[in-house]
């Protein structure tokens, strides 16, 4: 890395500059399976992720899948009879609601009482085909949401969204990827729910990148005709290609970045091209660079650059994009074998935060300081704030380096006297915060004990470093290079020195 | 810093190899007065430290000034006396041995009630009067080690070191620095504990450098016509010259260090000159650079590289060595005005970490791991360990760096396939680890609010690193630089990795 | 008690019914020094009352006495200046805000910088003295609340109600009670914070009950002449005689409560007897039983009773009343000899909950469900609530107990099915609820160990017991039994069974 | 209950009085399938029980079970190959070790890869087949302790003594209860650890009361003949008749409870009747009274006072025993649909104690201060104490109360004025400590909401009550009322009361 060559660049910006960004980057994100909500080690990183970014919901899947055992049928005087376990429900739901974060719920996948066939997905047996009785899937849905507004209030409730089912495009999801059937349950449970409480915002078809337009266009027909109109439209969003699997692991090339907006674009432009639907929102409730949970990519630091052009730009198209996954606690394929593994988490088992962790925190900080965005590139956004500017920088490559001048204008008025700024730096690089290599160089331990994990999570925080800056003419300028495949938040902010009585900081680093 | 200087120096040491170096580091430490181990900020402060560095005991002023309330006379039946409170002590009492921590008793300074006059030190003014009653003063003190032994037992408390007094040869400190009433005092105090229980270890005088060679002397030719045997010898050390004061703060000159060590090593050889007490222990209750709370040089990386030596050799002279003090909860000349003060502190208020936090941690990390030290000079103490070497290095220069070419030897045998290791490498440098410089970039806040105090901490933390190397012909070399005003840890110990089924890390760091 | 006396008694109530009942027991409550909020077992205190209980404001002496070291003067260039240092004030004011509780702020007591002499009072040494410039008085007033709204924000803190000085009636708090001087601080104070800013609330006189009549009328008619209309008025009321002291304790007796609900009328009489004045809210900024420190009655049982009567009715004449004090960490005639001594606390040290304790949480929960006071009595509160009834009992008696035959009607319509309650009775009496009887038959330890202090708590809780009722004709009554010197909870609430399928808990209690 | 009948009693010991009592109470205590341990709720419950009682071992089934997902079968390269796993291995053990419990290691049930058959036991379907292959179970078995040694060090790991399988005698726990298979099982697993590591202790055959006789001599026979030498024998112990079923519950009669005994008495005399297997330990790896986790009585009072007998019984003839199971985190029969639902557990959800905990409790607590035991009989075990004497007595009728009249005799020396004494009483009635009536009263929520959980609680304590006793002539005597279904702990210390100075509590609760 040494001896990389470097891209010169230049950025400068004015008060009034304005940039269209949508940034939101707290809306949503995804986990694991719902029934590992009981774990501790689960519970132990969302806590850590909402504690240093705080996201608003939460999606996965199996909230209806046997383990967290919500629906039973018995027989009881020769009668086959229905009934209700909330006991697991109950416990995850309190603990999301202590952690500040509600579900984005998804409806899915059938319990085996109630499931018409036996196909399943996943290590975990999820199982994906349609119900044997619709009128009973209809009851379960509308019992599960009577009962939380019961223990948590209907004006709370019917703010989470419902989305139905998921991926029923792809086969091993749901049986035969039988589009007809799908439209079916959209209609049932959409029906059903409005039925029960017309507050609740309902959507679907929840389907990936494989015949979506396709598949957006046959929803939306059957809508139109059936008279319905979902509250959002879900998809999916990843950005590699088939991946070539080794042992536990598979190793992917990246797609070309553009496509997949472009690809996002046209779902946008279907939508909009019905009269009855046009504007409706979007929610991306899947999307990362690779789809498989032993994407070795996903422990990287390229993938937090990676991650950080996906924020600055999805927000274009679509209402929310939800990142898949929080954490590591994930089964789809499997128990993990080691710390390290390629999961979809933006924290690592012993809340290791990950490079990409520090991509939503920064463009969180970002949200929390907005005044309106003055430039967006492939490697910067920079926003107003009361007191300066802030910004997210990114460099994708891992071959060349980027030395950005910024230009920021609009900071003090010529003459003002209260020109001192405060610049603070946070670097996420290779070089100073890589987790993923000091855990390869301890000898990749697959469990490691306390003392090793505090170690690996002593290299997993960003590089903090600051500076006072004086406006000259009115701005302020200063050079940030960026290393390959690294993130940088920066926050430049008007502050006097008020020194103590007495106090030089100039004399009191004088040295020997 | 950008066009420094650097020296060039190389270190090569075998396994056989063998340097003095005698590592208390965690013996004992500092604190603020006795009674501000009530307050909670003093206590989170303690328990930080405790739970990253460690120490045994703890010593400071003020068992027995009057905040503690330990001491009071009072009038019934027209008869005058005495009675004890011991609810603020036991209180503290329990609260350091929660955090493992056990006293270093001082036994001062003079309850208002007991003492003969009026004279005060610092702003909370401790009397440091003799007592009015020498046969009271002796009631008091065994009255709390009754009272000690009742509660935590007498086999732990017996073995909490007991010094008389402090620095008595200061007249602000003991009236008229009078060393025959001092040694009046150590007699009387010194008997009435051996007479209640001979298995205390009891020790003074408890002394600063000012005329320290004539107080030692008088001090045993008094113990030796007396026919006492003082269980150690306790002096202070501290490595500035006259300090220059501008409003709040103090701004020093270093001394030269070798004229410190010599004067510890006279105090020494005084000691070994009298047959009685050759050999006798000597702990220097308190040590730093500068001797006042408002010493800018306590909170600067210098100050870190500085006491990185004194750590290398106070060992060689003295049993123990008492860094002054632990944390920046302190009132001796007033209530700090800002977070950053010249404190003595290893941490600042809000539990962050100043440099020299750090060259304690890594003393002490050495420690634990120490099989023998290797080599040690000016700028390097290297330790073998179980798995291959340790070690710390400094630089103490402002001016120039230091590139150390590292050799270390005898670490695999010839033709060894198991010949791979793990280095791990932390730097707190003013670069990597400088919460001053932060803190004075956001404008010195006095009191910095809970995300101003986390962001200073943010950059208060070592830099760390890692690499895999290979021996050859039995030997590890790496070339570690030092910039002025650094310390650095590291550790270099054997390690397979055992990669998981599939897992390459070449591959999966392989980049666009 | 066992062969007691029991007096009978009978209370009818109906949905309809109101009795006049204001309950603002959670306003504010007392608080020692305001240096002792450095302190851990005082933060730890506080935090466990606002956990049960919540109080919104908190009211104590010394925000200016020097252990906060706020006020400063200095000489520099020959010229006396002023600094202030509010390290400390906002290290309270953090915890403060983190428990969720805010200062009803005392200003006093005088630095001693800024005093005209030297009178103190207390064992701390607060200084009653007027300012020896009112200019620097004013400047300090100013300059601390400006500092705080620059901390904490104009929104929150022109909320925190102001009261000037602490009991200028008495000879002890303000030199020579000297009524013509305080007037002329409160004028002086409160003109310059009005300036500052007018919307801060500033109340005074802060009286207790000694010439009360005269003081309340001589503070109104100089506002009146001054043209000043402070916002609030405030006073203290304590229900005991003169005590007779014992060595560290004192014993007194109880005055007719009726008398001091008397003298508070009075109180209200005189200011509303002022046009100007007409209104004004009075605010007890302290009330207790005893007003020493050591008055053994503050730990009994029969204080517990005593207060419930006092919450019943203080607020008819008042806006709210503060009670001396949330906690026993406390200075005011030195440091506590043993766990139980007397003190004002709610709760005792290792966080003991007092049975007067209990008191308060019952109120705080009738508050919580209050739908309007249907009933009042020497021995009862009783409110409606949303699901039926809920109330507090209590009888002051030390010999007599009670047994009150409740009925509670309009419950049910008649014919109603759905008529099935929930009863919960907490009772806080001799028997069930009586950490002091514990503290002494253990043998009166002074500083329990943490072992004894578990026991010691173990039996300072209520008997919490439960029935399931069925209303009939509308009606549910129960029995309740009083004890001497006990208060109970009661709470009544329609709740149907639902039980699991197969669960009879007839069945399962069952016995052999 | 008020019009009970109750029986007189009464006790009389003496200080050189004997009786054989073996209290092992916390040797071991056991738990739902292993993989539970990666819960929350889960290891709450464990952390609190580890608080107040502190178990050393932890013993149930499904190490080996497919959640926790250690064993695996692949293919590569044509070869079915195995790999092991030890992500949630050690994610659970670390928890252990860090809550100070270590595993009873039962060995079992089959991974699905490794299995013979395809019969599973229990709603989570642990496979119960013999291996396919014993070699690779049996590097498994070695593959997992070395593993363990790894991680947490030899000495430790070989304590942890290791159960071959659970049940086998019955069909559902073992294919066809065939004991030849189950001999071979033993003797192949034996054999490998010891081959492995001779320190580890190994014992079986785990059975039940079904046919226990002949598996024990089957077992033993067996073992003689191949020249085994087991360590340990293990067998269960329940005390209720055939239940009967009702929705989700069992309702069940008891035992005769001396049949229970003589029932554990002919293991350990057939055990003796072998010259080789003589005095070999027993321990009781479950019991409880009744065996099912729907069994209703275990959440009762009853039950608490039927567990002391056992408690007091079973080390006569076993060397431990251990409770079935710490809490209610447990899935054999499904997710229990309610908070009290006759679940195993010594803990409830939320961690509330059921009053079985208690008994639990008391007897540690007993183990705690045993200088031998001076009376045993079927109401009261009585120890000798360093300060006086302590016991547990128990009334386990649901109809007659008992009034015991304790004679504690040798307690001072005639004349001795050192004779006062604190007597501390903790009582578990259904009037005192009856969480499940509570629960029901609030008409039975399913899963109680945070707030109802703590009111629950609150009714989940002993009453803790205490007096003052003087000896006379050598004696103290009390009388102690045991309500039916009641557990009480006593304990008699000697203790002087040292009141501070003033202090009279009589003269303090000195009523109105």
């Amino acid at each position: 890395m040494e001896n990389q060559k470097t891209i010169n660049k230049s950025i400068s910006v004015k008060a009034a500059d304005s940039a269209p960004f949508y940034n939101n980057v707290d809306f949503c994100v995804g986990t694991g399976r719902f029934g590992l909500a009981l774990t501790k080690e689960y519970l132990d990183e969302l806590a850590f992720v909402q504690e240093e970014i705080g996201f608003k919901h939460i999606r996965g899947h199996g909230i209806f899948t046997d383990d967290t055992a919500i629906y039973h049928e018995y027989e009881e005087d020769g009668i086959n009879k229905v009934e209700y376990n909330y006991t697991y429900l109950d416990r995850i739901m309190d603990e999301y609601l202590k952690l500040g974060i509600r579900p984005f719920i998804e409806l899915g996948f059938m319990p085996k009482d109630l499931a018409s066939g036996t196909q399943t997905v996943f290590y975990w047996k999820g199982n994906t085909t349609p119900p044997k009785s619709y009128e009973r899937w209809c009851d379960l849905v509308v019992a599960l949401l009577s009962h939380l507004i019961d223990r948590y209030g209907e004006s709370d409730v019917t703010t989470w969204p419902i989305e139905v089912w998921n991926e029923p495009n792809l086969p091993g999801f749901w049986e035969h990827a039988d589009m007809k059937e799908y439209c079916k349950l959209f209609k049932e449970t959409f029906t059903a729910i409005k039925d029960f409480n017309p507050s609740f915002k309902v959507g679907g078809p929840a389907i990936c990148g494989v015949k979506d337009a396709e598949w957006i266009k046959g929803f939306l027909d059957f809508c139109k005709e059936s008279g319905l109109k979902p509250d959002f439209i879900t998809r999916h969003h990843y950005t590699i290609e088939f991946p070539e699997a080794d042992g536990h692991y598979d190793y992917s090339t990246l797609m070309d970045e553009e496509e997949g907006f472009a690809n996002l674009q046209s779902t946008r432009d279907i939508i909009d091209s019905y009269d009855e639907y046009k504007g409706l929102p979007i929610h991306i409730t899947e999307f990362s660079t690779s789809y498989t949970p032993k994407g070795v990519i996903h422990d990287t630091n390229l993938n937090a650059a990676l991650i950080a052009r996906q924020l600055s730009r999805l927000g274009d198209m679509n209402e929310s994009y939800s990142y898949w996954t929080f954490g590591d606690v994930f089964e789809e394929t499997g128990v993990p074998f080691s710390l390290f593994h390629g999961g979809f988490g933006l924290v690592a088992a012993g809340c290791i935060p990950k490079p990409t962790f520090w991509t939503f925190k920064f463009f969180k900080d970002l949200k929390v300081l907005e005044r309106g965005c003055v430039f967006k590139d492939d490697n910067a956004v920079i926003e107003k704030t009361d007191k300066g500017y802030a910004g997210v920088l990114w460099n994708e490559s891992s071959k060349e380096g980027i030395s950005i001048k910024l230009n920021l204008e609009d900071i003090a008025k010529d003459g003002d006297t209260d020109n001192e700024y405060t610049l603070i730096i946070k670097t996420v690089s290779p070089k100073t915060t890589n987790p993923l290599k000091l855990w390869h160089d301890l000898g990749e331990p697959a469990t490691p004990n306390s003392e090793q994990t505090k170690l690996i999570k002593s290299a997993a925080f960003p590089q903090v470093t600051s500076d006072r800056l004086t406006a000259s003419e009115g701005s302020i300028s200063f050079d940030q290079t960026l290393d390959p495949e690294t993130v940088v938040y920066f926050e430049l902010s008007k502050s006097k020195v008020k020194s103590d009585r007495g106090y030089s900081y100039e004399r009191t680093i004088t040295t020997r």
